[in-house]
């Protein structure tokens, strides 16, 4: 394929282009509400006609929730294939009302697009979605096999989509696939986004006594719910080195490489500058590793909510009988959230012993995933964001969860590549969501040069 | 003064002396409620007017809340002088719906009598005052002088009337005052209760930084609120053997003296079935001291209340930006309760650091107190509920708080015996409450007899 006449195609078909992602932004694609259903498939409807006028072959999968979307366009068995991912679903608009102007009326606007996601997911892979189109019609031809998979139910049900995997695995092969749903440190750094960690969320709930008692009566006399609580959590992360003493914990930990650490480093990142927007004194960083090594490459465990006893106005000089906790862990490859879910509780319930009674309750599990920043596919990543954007790109490590990338790792055995087009204030799943026009742009011509790099850099052998 | 006649003189008016009870707890004299604000003045008038009958001398001494009632009847200046403390007001009557007679509306049945207040402490205090009149009206004479304290706000300003203790303090110059506003354990054992804990209960708040985080961005870059919070309360209490570690905190403790210790031991006390009870399997004990010693007669720490993060349904991978503590210390003497307050503040400001900013908000202090087992004031005690009822009577420990009995000792001086004619389970504070019949004569029978020893038994230099 010729990539300059490509980016030209897209030079030439701007307002076409941003158009198109307005009319798409139009569908209230809110999966998370059921009034909002037809919406959803009317989104996914739009991507699927706009892939079948490039020339794919569609297939509506449907899911346990929203149906998805797997296109494919063969150009030759000898090509490399290339997998696209991303989601027309959306988050819910609310709080209505800070938005500036109304969340499904896109409105344009200094140079970006403003309206319920025009960053998440529609504007981002959108732009995947441009730049193969400019690929095929301004370069002459797809310079590789390209497939898409698009879900509907992202915002929502985020394992819908995956649980179908095994059914259709093998549509889905290829050599690599592409995700669009992380973003850029800022305008000057485009970025390749190197890891995601996994998780897994557990609320625990500790009973004592048969009910509340007074604590003039029974204070010092009976193990508190409250106070067996802080012991577990006590016992679950050291405070001052943030190492996780649960047993076994860090048994299956692959330690970031030299590489890794290096790659991450490159990232802008201001200590200070960071601690004053968050308005903090100091960051936090595990012994032994930077702060935003901690943040990303190292697992860790929150308590992100704890109740006990009385929280209201005023004093109640009670002993509560029931003390809860959520708490998460971010995982790192190669743990593995089913068996750090049964070393926590097996922790947990050594430590509460006969001092009260236990309850588990499990919420989300993901996988954790990682890059090797020498992949080819990610160097080719960094190439064609330079490329596209004129600037050098660096990697990224993220230290959130998308638990279809592991997925489609399972299902795949492909490399992958993390390269959204985003910016940190783009207000995802915030009011007043946006997209600058020139990432959007961007974007397309990176996806265009994506797969320009893999067709013609990449070679056979790093392909499998 | 003739005891047989005086205990025969209630034998006689037992009718008479349960119908005023009774007629007296039909005044729903609810401090707490505004709306029965003329019904406290009333309940306190009823005492009034009966003390004026048996020849006191009465003043209403108004506070910052509800005006309080004192009574004298000095019959010679030689004479010992004991003061007895009461209340007239009750807490209110929430959940009415689980009362099975309006708490108004005084019943009789199962030789109890069943009403808010019956115990707390109109019985409690009219048992006295029926004692008094016994004393004169069937024994010849009060042997002593006596004067009376009655509160109307102890249920809800609890320190309302000791706040007008220095303008009237010369007043209540006694030389033992008698607060019957405990209990019996049980009906086998008649008790006088020999210590009170102090308390000083602080909340603590916690905040990071400027707004809540998502815990997969930001998840070990961050000293989290939560954490911080457990970090200090892992530092306000050694969990396993209760130490208190904030620095200085046991500096004034008067440790319980072998005495004391074997005096609180003759409690009849079986931990397997109290365990039972309360619904858990073991009970907690400080490392060096019995379960009992490590409720009553030693200092501790409790989390009254905790909150932080998501605590709603379901979860969120969340940092929340604020954590909070209601945190009280029980205290014995000698530890006052504004130095540790102090030494708190400062230890917890210490833990914290410039991982956060923390505020302090400072609840209700109270004193702590102890009578000396040995005291004949206490002595004289055992041996009038011993009269009174016809059991060997036991000493307790209690651990909660009555703010009132320490500011008594600072402004009189005096010895203190504390006399409470109650049984654990009649409902103070709670729905049903009642009083039996028996403790209730037996309690006026106790309060003649507590004067006849006083004026009998306790020698002269005893009294000062």
């Amino acid at each position: 394929m010729d990539l300059e006449k490509a980016f030209a195609y897209i030079k030439q078909n701007e307002k076409r282009l941003v158009d198109e992602l307005v009319q798409f932004l139009k569908i209230p694609s809110i999966s998370a509400h059921k009034e909002h259903d037809a919406d959803v498939a009317r989104a996914l409807e739009y991507d699927k006609k706009k892939l079948e006028s490039l020339g794919f072959r569609t297939e509506v999968w449907p899911t346990r929730a929203h149906a998805g979307l797997f296109a494919e366009r063969t150009v030759s068995a000898d090509l490399p294939t290339v997998l696209i991912y991303g989601h027309v679903d959306v988050q819910p608009v609310d709080p209505i009302e800070l938005w500036e102007s109304p969340p499904f009326e896109p409105r344009i606007n200094d140079g970006k697009i403003w309206a319920r996601g025009a960053d998440d997911n529609k504007g981002q892979h959108y732009a995947q979605i441009a730049g193969v189109e400019a690929a095929l019609k301004g370069g002459g031809e797809l310079p590789v096999n390209v497939k898409f998979i698009i879900e509907a139910d992202e915002e929502y049900d985020g394992e819908a989509m995956a649980a179908e995997f095994p059914k259709h695995g093998k549509k889905l092969a290829c050599d690599v696939f592409v995700v669009s749903d992380s973003n850029f440190p800022d305008t000057d750094h485009p970025a390749v986004t190197l890891s995601l960690r996994g998780i897994q969320a557990v609320e625990i709930t500790i009973t004592g006594a048969s009910g509340d008692k007074h604590s003039g009566e029974w204070g010092g006399m009976l193990y508190e719910p409250i106070d067996v609580l802080r012991w577990v959590i006590q016992n679950l992360k050291e405070f001052k080195t943030g190492k996780v003493l649960i047993p076994g914990f860090y048994d299956d930990v692959v330690p970031p490489n030299a590489d890794t650490r290096a790659a991450i480093a490159q990232r802008p990142w201001n200590e200070a500058d960071i601690a004053k927007t968050l308005g903090v004194k100091r960051l936090f960083h595990e012994e032994g590793f930077t702060v935003l090594e901690s943040g990303t490459l190292r697992p860790t465990q929150q308590v992100n909510g704890i109740k006990g006893g009385y929280t209201g106005e005023g004093f109640k000089t009670v002993i509560g009988n029931k003390a809860s906790a959520k708490i998460s862990m971010r995982l790192v490859p190669n743990q593995a959230p089913e068996k750090i879910y049964q070393m926590f509780e097996r922790h947990v319930r050594s430590l509460v012993g006969d001092m009260g009674t236990v309850e588990f309750r499990s919420f989300g599990a993901g996988k954790p995933f990682w890059s090797d920043p020498k992949s080819p596919y990610v160097q080719a990543g960094l190439r064609a964001l330079e490329t596209a954007f004129g600037k050098p790109a660096i990697m990224l490590a993220m230290g959130g969860s998308i638990p279809i990338v592991p997925a489609l790792v399972e299902t795949t055995g492909a490399s992958c590549v993390m390269m959204g087009f985003g910016l940190p204030g783009d207000n995802l799943h915030a009011p007043n969501e946006h997209f600058p026009i020139a990432n959007y742009l961007g974007g397309a011509k990176a996806a265009a040069a994506y797969l320009n790099e893999v067709a013609t850099r990449v070679s056979a052998p790093a392909r499998r």
